[in-house]
């Protein structure tokens, strides 16, 4: 039994994605992107996945089996990580987006992440670093000053510095107004951090020679809560008299993650010894704002991870089904008859199938929010730029969290598809399981995401952003219905949406009248069910334009009806959910909202 | 923050579920438990819950980061299993509810399995030895001879030996049909075995002098398929005599598991030199039959270990979030309030809610179905000891499944309780994430779980078994509504097995038209609608329970309240999806029947 190399994503989706549903080349009528072309774009992706696969994912297995060390004080990764670094650097990752003013190639964002994630697909941990640094580097571009852009965001984006989120802190966690980390002004117009942080990803390595994080503090004097939060970058090892010295940064402790395991997960101190020095990013106070630049790209990115380790484990699972040889067809009696391979049985079908609707679900999803992302920065008209942050803002939330919390369930269908070796560790399947669990955690968890879907997203603005939504699946309702897509998938989803629409507004009005904790008591389940219309419409916009591929010739056909299945599965299996999901959310049910903790 | 020292289970619920929902005691009317109190019950819960606390949970982490060691031929396991070996089967696990001529102390399954629930959260992997020893021994005491069950079976029972099933082969998975090991009968009446097994738990190990392995195999000249399928005691080391020599079974490789890491699984090779005496159980070509009596036990088995790993994880994120100070309730908007314990948040109450749903609604299944294995087999009357028998077996699939596949996400939500912190390995609820998730495999996956519920237990016998379960629902609803129930509750659970009933008598005429693709497609669609209304049937039973204890004024009062807190979830929630599911099923939607393996 020989199974075949993963390709951790399919290319020609990748190409469908790009070229049939969203029309990726039209960005390149806008001035940003006028360097660009399909052939552009294809350069870098066909980069991208080359090294992904043949440099990348061989340093996978080795990475997750062997964690960083820490010794000394100091944390050494793997030494394949150290291979790596400097090659994926080379491949432009870290400014492939960004303006070429500080060295960038300015390609669309929806390019760049569909390249990433192969890279992700690849090893997770390994773009774990870069995606901080650019992250990073992107804060202090938007927010610092000249010097910090200087000393700072140059070398990030080189990448010979790497970045850092240092947000969470151990007695606070996720709850931001509780950051005590205190940050003392002094005359030479630096600041003296100082305190603890927790959950600091890539907080300390051996991989480049100094690590900028970005730390949350409050200056002396601050008032209390999420308005008294300000952002410092604090190197470990600051620029004095030409050189690098120690900057009072130290590593307090290792966290035993169990994923991303070539990415160390830190508990560290600040100042311990009152010599940290910090440099305020932008006007004090406003932290939390500007983290939010960073914390909405990564949260995006949270998604492109998620939709990249389902899709490795995915092609795992389907190679292996093609391969295995197990049981005989339903009815076929005769035991001397052959074998058939797993794939042949309808119950691993529809375990892939529903893996290939949640992965290739989530990838248009993550390429959909990109382009937006695209859109409002890039667009021409303001309106436009206006519009297309509203569906940004809107869609972050579901694109952060359905990828995460479906493609966890995707991940272990692809684990059972193993039988009895998806079980071991001599199968990969479990190692992306793990891998998977985070991305309902960090960066907000799901409970918060729904918090911030409904209690803040769809309802800013007077429900704008809803309406351009809207707006968006009528477009799309429309080229289905022209391209000759099943008219009952398109009224179901047009249904769904009216649905979803007065939901809101029945919920909103209980905000409205103050009664905060009865519109919110359900968001987790108006996430689901705003996920659930929201890949419902990616399914049809992938359906459309299958049909207008089978319509015009274009081959494999046979790839084209695989997306018809997938689209049928869904709208038959997933969006009938939406009827029961939103009269849950309008009867008020109270189950856990009466529950008592001395009940439980 | 102290969190406190994990019950495991709720000894409150465990008492609920025997004396309140089941009535136990009225067991001791027949003959077999007529020694029996509440009394004796509670004493062999006692000893079992103390020694899961004190003794056995304490081994779970060490064993966990330790697993076997394979050298020389040989598996060495944890020393602390060691420890724990013996005084575990001093209990009386292995007998506990056995004849006492075999030793045996005659108690109720429903008993034995609650007892045993604790130790399988305490530690599953110390457990695996002693419940594969007490099937295998009670395969030979049902069908072995005289020789047989004086030589292997005393020993098991005495915990000197251990046992194990050794089904499965590399190149046939599931599909016993193709089990190629073979028997060559000798002169001396024995036989000689040969062959390859994999994923053989406890195939090794240093606990006992001896491991009788339970095999399949063909007699040479069998017939092919599962009509030709044996089954062989075959010790690791024979007697001959008088003494104990090697049996030419050897380890040939260890599986790597990512969960039950104190319970090695191994593939196994019989009779390489030739040299492997193995002794037919019952008759020839009946071997399939008689392993469905360890199977279906294993299969029950299953139920409770994946309902006690639920139960360990939910009571130990219950406890984090009853202590883990972390943001204010919405609304409160001052940053200098303190903050409150997370578990005063409605989305950590709502995770935490659904596991409790889950955990005791698992609990529940397995106890009532543990019920009807003791009125099986021991009933005064003929007609009650069949009717029970047949809610048996139709609830076995439902008893192996729903806790394994709900009990997944309850620990995946225990993970997400804790946040960051429960995404390492120095908080407890990955570990339990990852050992929940092979019981979704072994015994039967959840696939073939389905097509045994559907192809097999719905159908057999015109539907009896159905309508037995109809039954007793029908009394379940007329306690309830005596109680003061919410009528809806009732209605809503009468309504759904309506339309189980008819979705069952559409599906089942597909197949007397011999399309049995069409009426198996959906198997794994049917059964989660019957695992969604059969746990709602328990949680009906048990809001009943609790409205009479309320009643009575019983206490504490709070038990109760929270008990119908969790039903009333269960039904908004859960229960509202059996419309959708059985639309799904009798719709024929044919997506992945459809789907071509290259088409994906």
């Amino acid at each position: 039994m020989t199974i075949p190399q993963n390709p951790l994503l399919n290319d020609r989706d990748v190409e469908f994605l790009l070229y049939e549903v969203l029309d990726a080349p039209r960005l390149c009528e806008l001035p940003y992107f006028a360097d660009h072309t399909r052939e552009t774009f294809d350069l870098y992706l066909q980069s991208c996945r080359r090294f992904a696969r043949e440099v990348l994912f061989p340093t996978y297995r080795p990475v997750d089996a062997s964690p960083p060390r820490f010794e000394g004080g100091a944390v050494a990764v793997h030494p394949a990580l150290k291979q790596v670094f400097r090659p994926m650097i080379e491949l432009g990752v870290l400014t492939a987006a960004r303006p070429a003013d500080v060295g960038g190639q300015q390609l669309p964002l929806v390019v760049a992440m569909l390249a990433g994630a192969y890279l992700m697909a690849a090893n997770l941990s390994a773009c774990g670093y870069l995606g901080l640094t650019t992250a990073a580097a992107h804060l202090i571009q938007t927010f610092g000053d000249e010097t910090l852009k200087s000393t700072f965001m140059t070398r990030l984006y080189a990448g010979e510095w790497t970045g850092t989120m240092a947000l969470t802190e151990p007695q606070a966690g996720s709850s931001l107004a509780d950051v005590q980390a205190r940050a003392e002004r002094t005359k030479a117009g630096h600041y003296l951090v100082r305190g603890s942080k927790i959950f600091i990803s890539g907080g300390d390595h051996d991989l480049a020679e100094n690590i900028v994080h970005l730390v949350l503090a409050r200056i002396d004097g601050a008032p209390p809560g999420i308005k008294g939060v300000s952002l410092f970058a604090v190197p470990k090892r600051r620029p004095e008299g030409g050189r690098l010295v120690p900057n009072d940064v130290e590593v307090a402790g290792v966290i035993h993650k169990i994923g991303w395991r070539g990415l160390p997960s830190l508990a560290m101190s600040f100042g311990e010894r009152g010599d940290c020095h910090g440099y305020l990013v932008g006007n004090p106070h406003q932290g939390i704002a500007y983290m939010f630049q960073m914390m909405n790209e990564a949260r995006i990115m949270v998604g492109v991870n998620a939709a990249a380790t389902a899709s490795a484990a995915y092609h795992e699972a389907l190679g292996y089904a093609l391969a295995r040889p197990q049981g005989r067809p339903l009815g076929s009696k005769d035991p001397r008859a052959p074998q058939v391979p797993i794939v042949e049985h309808a119950d691993v079908r529809r375990m892939l199938l529903r893996q290939k609707a949640i992965v290739e679900g989530s990838l248009a999803l993550v390429s959909t929010t990109a382009r937006y992302a695209d859109l409002a920065a890039h667009a021409a008209d303001p309106v436009e730029r206006e519009r297309a942050q509203r569906l940004l803002d809107l869609l972050t939330p579901i694109t952060k969290t359905f990828p995460a919390e479906k493609g966890f369930e995707s991940n272990a269908l692809a684990l059972q598809v193993h039988g009895g070796y998806g079980y071991s560790s001599e199968y990969l399947p479990e190692a992306w399981l793990r891998d998977q669990k985070l991305n309902s955690i960090h960066e907000g968890t799901t409970g918060i995401q729904g918090l911030d879907l409904l209690g803040r997203k769809v309802v800013a603005g007077g429900g704008a952003a809803l309406m351009a939504l809207g707006g968006e699946v009528e477009q799309t309702i429309g080229r289905a219905r022209r391209a000759g897509v099943e008219p009952a998938w398109c009224e179901r989803l047009g249904a769904s949406m009216s649905l979803l629409g007065e939901l809101t507004m029945h919920l909103a009005e209980a905000g409205l009248r103050g009664d905060v904790e009865r519109m919110l008591r359900h968001s987790a389940d108006y996430l689901e069910l705003a996920s659930i219309l929201v890949v419902a419409w990616q399914w049809l916009a992938m359906a459309a334009a299958a049909r207008e591929g089978l319509a015009r010739g274009a081959s494999p056909a046979g790839f084209y009806e695989g997306k018809l299945c997938a689209a049928q599965y869904w709208f038959s299996t997933e969006l009938p959910r939406a009827q029961a999901l939103a009269a849950l959310c309008r009867s008020g049910e109270d189950s856990y909202a009466r529950m008592r903790p001395e009940w439980f």
